[in-house]
């Protein structure tokens, strides 16, 4: 028996009958990611389905120096949950509850395996609202979401996951329980390790529930699709959407983007095509903001295409060019996906110099969408060979020279830690490391994700 | 000359003319803190104006070992930035520029020094808001409001400072520079050093400017003073300002802190005396919140007694009995003062224990006061002599075994180091005493802050 089967077998005594598993067809699915660029062999699947079971993986795992990474829902982009060199995948699929909501803080508790649309859910039935969103809602788990503080459509109106965070409870390398899930508004008694846990993509801790703050439900919405000349004009059609009450959205994609979701779902441009860019916004909140949008669109310099949407259908039909975006793109290939950010108003010279980029990368196709408001633009490239990464450098490099991150809600995970340099200090990447081995001295968190192997 | 001699001379030569002074009657002011409780000696005073500056002192402490404590306003209450043992007092308030706001992110950087009420009167000035606030507005620094993750009276409508915190700059132990700044919305490039910065009241690093989040300017505020029987009454209460839009400050008084008040002002209880408990409330938005308060009082079990303030003027003038309070008690004498979150819930059982508590240290006298939307009180002693922490103790343990904090806006400082196991586990403080080393290996910042000296 090998060490690591003696592990699994100790682990395996220690859990609940079938909470571990080495069955190589069962893995099989836990072993690739959705975007089918990383693919990974584990020796064991374990699937808490409590906090001290949980405990139980890590401890032993850390005691036997056994590397172990952490997965919610396997809907990342990077790499950080996929399996490498026969690490342990810790699924916290299992720990999948979803509490009541307390209307006194407006906050809802639910383990790390819910969804993201389970927990929008529960809000919605209490009136209320979890304003975090992307397509991935239907399988993305909470504790993923947090793990790599998830952005989304709504970031400009509502912040990422971090703002979302009143309590968290996690488990650290050492099998030792943090602890906050009271929901007090005003806690300073020491170091805020959940603030630390938001975003460490499961390497500092693997987060077993979490307290979300949740907000007051719109009982209005309204969607509108722009298409414009370009992404100068975007920009002065976002600082007049900014002057409209409730905007929770301010989105962005271009005309391949448009054209492929055309072809591929069946649709039509909505606006009659030949725009440059387009904008999707939405507004929510207690009044009917029509009039106000209107009023706001009049002092723009040019005059945009607009289709604008009242109710669920009709916003949702809107919505329909925006949403099979990532879907679409993954049906025509393995592609590059650079997720970056840079100052709003450096948008449009980043756009014209990824363009260059790719026009000298032969036979390849550029889909370039992302949410307008944040500055974040998802960069997607057909046509190198997934390791070919000399245009993500360049694009990764392009982003930070502009005083952006090379990172903006999809993580660093394996795909971006030889890049971490271009946007973080030596200085500040020093101080990481240093985190990362005190508080998983034996290294079996996650290893090689958010930071390289050293 | 002694080692610690040879460190400031060195020091002198590679900072500005001023820089570095050992007058002792200059230091002397920085010696005490605001309540009497703490002080201590300082070997050296340094008072930087740059962040290179910032670096250059800790990069010469942190490689002679010597020790030294940050200091923003000298307005913290836990003896956090009073120098002990010889330590150099690093005074931040030489950092004190106040840039301009950015309208299109309603965001404003300012230099760790300037002063929380500049920076309230630079949002002002561009029609915004900066939502935090409290009775040190004047002196207490943003950078120690950060490390401190200070509340006050606006949390439980726009949370601590925290949530204020767009972009942070910060120098670490080793001279290290965190730089983040640019005001990316989304920025998930390895760990969030700044979210770990907040709250670790310079034990971790020394922060040098801040991004600030303004919000809106609300046109309308409303004040309301309520007279009632009891905690219990007031939670009802509370649950019915909720429902009002715009709550932003829900703090309440005990009948001790009316009386002192009025006796020190020269003022008159305007609700006539006799009540159990008075809440200050405030709404800020759009609209007139006048007839929706009036509604939601109409459910309340018993009518409470109310004076609504509503122009500028008479809004002060209901704050009249609720700011001038820790001035007040200071005037009375030195303080024991725990400064505790409880579950809102819990506040009427907890309020009862300590009044118990109280009463059995003879010759005391107790003031509470804090913020009901918070669960935030604070419990001001007097009586037992200084070095004296029974009662200290005492409260802390009950705050703690009603799931509470021992610490919710003042921090931890050297006046609650020895309880922080009450409501911290022992891996999670070892999580941070792990933390602490990894980015202070030397040990020289702010040695004996919120963890006690190993």
């Amino acid at each position: 028996m090998t060490a690591t089967a003696a592990v699994l077998e100790d682990l395996r005594g220690r859990l609940p009958a079938g909470a571990l598993a080495t069955d190589r067809d069962l893995l099989a699915g836990f072993e690739v990611d959705i975007t089918g660029r990383y693919r990974g062999i584990a020796s064991a699947l374990a699937r808490p389905r409590t906090r001290e079971e949980v405990a139980t993986v890590l401890a032993a795992c850390a005691a036997a120096g056994l590397p172990l990474v952490p997965q919610g829902g396997n809907t990342g982009l990077v790499g950080g949950g996929v399996p490498r060199d026969g690490e342990l995948v810790l699924s916290l699929t299992g720990l999948d509850w979803v509490g009541e909501v307390e209307p006194a803080t407006m906050q809802l508790s639910v383990g790390a395996g819910a969804t993201l649309e389970r927990a929008q859910e529960a809000a919605c039935r209490a009136g209320l609202e979890l304003p975090i969103d992307h397509g991935a809602r239907g399988a993305a788990t909470i504790g993923g979401s947090i793990a790599t503080d998830a952005g989304g459509s709504l970031a400009v109106g509502h912040g990422t996951m971090r703002q979302r965070v009143a309590g968290l409870e996690a488990v650290l390398a050492d099998g030792a329980a943090v602890c906050r899930m009271g929901g007090l508004l005003k806690d300073n008694a020491g170091y805020d390790l959940p603030s630390l846990l938001v975003g460490s993509e499961g390497t500092l801790g693997v987060i077993t529930a979490a307290r979300l703050q949740l907000e007051p439900g719109r009982p209005r919405r309204l969607a509108a699709l722009f298409g414009l000349p370009g992404m100068e004009v975007a920009l002065a059609l976002l600082a007049r959407l900014h002057q409209v009450a409730g905007l929770e959205t301010a989105d962005f994609f271009d005309p391949a983007c448009m054209e492929l979701v055309c072809a591929r779902q069946g649709l039509e441009d909505p606006l009659g095509g030949g725009h440059g860019v387009y904008v999707l916004a939405q507004f929510a909140g207690e009044a009917d903001v029509t009039e106000a949008l209107a009023a706001a669109l009049e002092s723009l310099p040019a005059e945009p295409a607009v289709a604008i949407a009242d109710g669920l259908a009709e916003r949702e039909r809107l919505w329909a060019y925006r949403e099979p975006l990532n879907e679409s793109i993954r049906e025509l290939g393995v592609a590059h996906k650079m997720d970056v950010a840079v100052p709003v108003e450096a948008l449009p010279e980043f756009e014209r110099r990824v363009r260059e980029l790719a026009a000298g990368v032969s036979g390849s196709s550029l889909y370039l969408f992302g949410h307008l408001g944040d500055g974040n633009v998802h960069v997607n490239l057909l046509g190198p060979a997934p390791d070919d990464e000399a245009a993500d450098e360049a694009v990764l490099r392009l982003a930070a020279s502009l005083g952006g991150t090379i990172s903006a809600e999809h993580g660093v995970g394996i795909a971006k830690t030889r890049f971490l340099s271009l946007c973080r200090s030596e200085g500040e990447i020093a101080a990481m490391r240093a985190l990362k081995t005190s508080l998983d001295p034996a290294g079996v968190l996650a290893p090689g994700r958010v930071l390289a192997a050293a």
